[in-house]
């Protein structure tokens, strides 16, 4: 019988759980997005994105999902029959590639297996090969594979023989890692409300260089024209209206952000990474990334003739553990454990025991509590 | 340094944890208490009431704390000079005393060494000592010292020899465990909310017999007078101002324990117990329940030489796990994890792997998990 006392806990990797402090802020959504205390309100939450994005130039807000900002900066960041580059390594790779193509640009694909992540030298032979190349498109986080990409590594090697735009998914790795869009030159970072920032899904996010906004494209544009917003944003007035109480649970996540300290918040994620990892190897289980594991999110195998599907429901419907499972190749074959967000340790301790309570259930494993107990060697070591 | 990510989480005896879905409900706070709204549903929520307190009278429900009720009970049920008993295993046995006496009862005490719990035999003989006993006063549960009585065994061997008024704290006992008010021949069971109910403090539950309504004392009394209440509360007008948001929290509760069902709540709280018994043994400490440990709080020892009062603000400051100290006696010696109100097992295991990084902190334990592991086996056990 279903454990009627189980209550729901998110391990997805976004959305992810929010803290009651932000739950509260937005409570708060009777205020009219025109008045002076909103327009305070949102040039507040644009300025504090700026060490968040690592950048001098304000970001933007949007009202739209994680793939709206994507669209974004492809329309206003390329032309029709525009050469780019994309690194696919995963779903969201993926999407990049999808997004150009729907806007007509000639899309160059550098495929990186699944559960690895591009380095310096494939990406310089790509590049090598296009002579026109306006843009490359890559993720930070490939949130698919659980598999981060040394950004500190890869961008200075491009810079040395790329000039030209370099656009970062950061959706779920905002706020969680170190992002240093002026130091790395990157030309545009776009990310999330419901990641990072433990929010809601509802707001994107946009920070553009000096460089890119001074080669914005000629294409019609109306709801994601970032000139536009630009304008108003500078005043606290986004072009349309906003998702007000996603603004007030912005305000207050920031505030949380700014309190902590974004090099804590990084250690904690980086903290919360090994020990899922410990946990996952104490389990026996076959982790997902081949190198370069994801700070946010850590993803396994399930032993082979087992359904990744049916597990994962079985923990949400056992243990309120929601998980994420595998895309496209992966389905059925692999698991998502996310540690993201402003969670805290006792938070992913849960999410660790849904998942040996399932492994024991399946008949996968006759043991309980080895990787809880790993997790916890590891947490409770000096950080 | 401080964890700055650490969420606080409640294992006190009471309050206990607040789920979401009651605090939504107490958020409707803008309700008049006299409108047939409001009536209909505090008769709802005494009606509901009936099956927590096994009996078919309906119980009332008063604005104030535990102790509120407790003092409603002798003021209604004894007059001057009554001679009554009490049995003080704890620091709420001496509650009932203390109340007893101030209200100018003769009050004998059957006093049981802290961490034990009364045996029929010592109650029986000390009833044969009084000839005009009018009442006796004693714990379904003691709280100070994790430690629950034997109601079934105890009190059909009471009432072999003594037809007074039985009265009963079951404060920390009520919905966690069966209560059987009417086939025990209790006359009085008091209760609160903030203890099985998973509802914030101030509300007072009290269940009153036959034979009590009919042999309410004329003391004076304004406030607690039962016999008024009972009148309005018939209709849904409780006497003075109700807590409004509380009664829309408990009506929510109810719903909740309606829902789960009375006797998956008591089996629950029997296995959460268990594990945390577990836990604790796997952890090498002592249990501060000699017998009859509690099915809601779980007592131990630290070591010798080590403060209790220090190891509690410990995990408090550093690990957001609010946990209660020792009372009386037991102060600075004991803490007490509690596994009560509508909470599921992953919280439990969260104060558990709290218990075990304070234990690894202050060098009372090099090892970390073990305990955890234990509950988790326990848990993983079929119930």
């Amino acid at each position: 019988m279903t454990d009627p006392f189980i209550q729901q806990r998110l391990f997805c990797p976004g959305p992810t759980p929010i803290p009651f402090s932000h739950q509260l802020a937005m409570l708060e959504g009777n205020i009219y997005h025109r008045s002076s205390k909103f327009r305070d309100i949102f040039t507040s939450c644009t300025e504090r994105l700026k060490p968040i994005f690592g950048t001098a130039e304000t970001p933007l807000i949007l009202t739209c999902s994680g793939t709206g900002v994507m669209e974004a900066a492809v329309v206003n960041l390329t032309s029709e029959r525009d050469q780019v580059l994309v690194v696919s390594a995963g779903k969201f790779g993926e999407r990049w590639g999808e997004i150009a193509e729907s806007y007509g640009c000639q899309v160059s694909c550098l495929t990186v297996p699944w559960g690895e992540s591009p380095t310096p030298e494939q990406l310089l032979k790509e590049i090598e090969k296009h002579k026109n190349l306006k843009a490359i498109f890559l993720q930070a986080n490939e949130t698919s594979t659980a598999v981060q990409f040394s950004l500190g590594e890869l961008l200075p090697a491009v810079r040395k023989v790329f000039a030209g735009i370099i656009v970062i998914d950061a959706i779920s790795y905002l706020v969680a890692q170190p992002m240093k869009m002026d130091e790395w030159q990157i030309d545009c970072v776009v990310s999330g409300s419901q990641k990072g920032f433990s929010i809601p899904p509802g707001l994107g996010f946009i920070g553009l260089s000096k460089k890119a906004w001074q080669s914005l494209s000629k294409r019609p544009k109306h709801y994601f024209d970032l000139l536009g917003e630009r304008q108003g944003q500078a005043l606290g007035k986004p072009s349309f209206t906003p998702a007000i109480s996603l603004i007030m649970g912005l305000n207050q996540a920031l505030e949380t952000i700014g309190t902590v300290g974004l090099p804590n918040i990084h250690k904690h994620h980086e903290k919360l990474a090994r020990a899922a990892r410990s946990a996952i190897a104490a389990m026996g289980l076959d982790p997902l990334a081949k190198s370069n594991p994801s700070q946010v999110v850590t993803g396994f195998y399930l032993p082979e003739g087992f359904s990744a599907s049916e597990f994962k429901k079985h923990l949400t419907a056992q243990y309120g553990a929601v998980l994420a499972g595998g895309q496209g190749p992966l389905q059925n074959r692999v698991l998502r454990i996310a540690h993201l967000g402003l969670i805290d340790r006792f938070h992913l301790l849960t999410g660790l025991a849904a998942i040996e309570f399932g492994l024991k259930d399946m008949g996968i494993q006759a043991a309980t509590g080895n990787g809880v107990k790993a997790a916890m060697e590891e947490l409770a070591k000096p950080s």
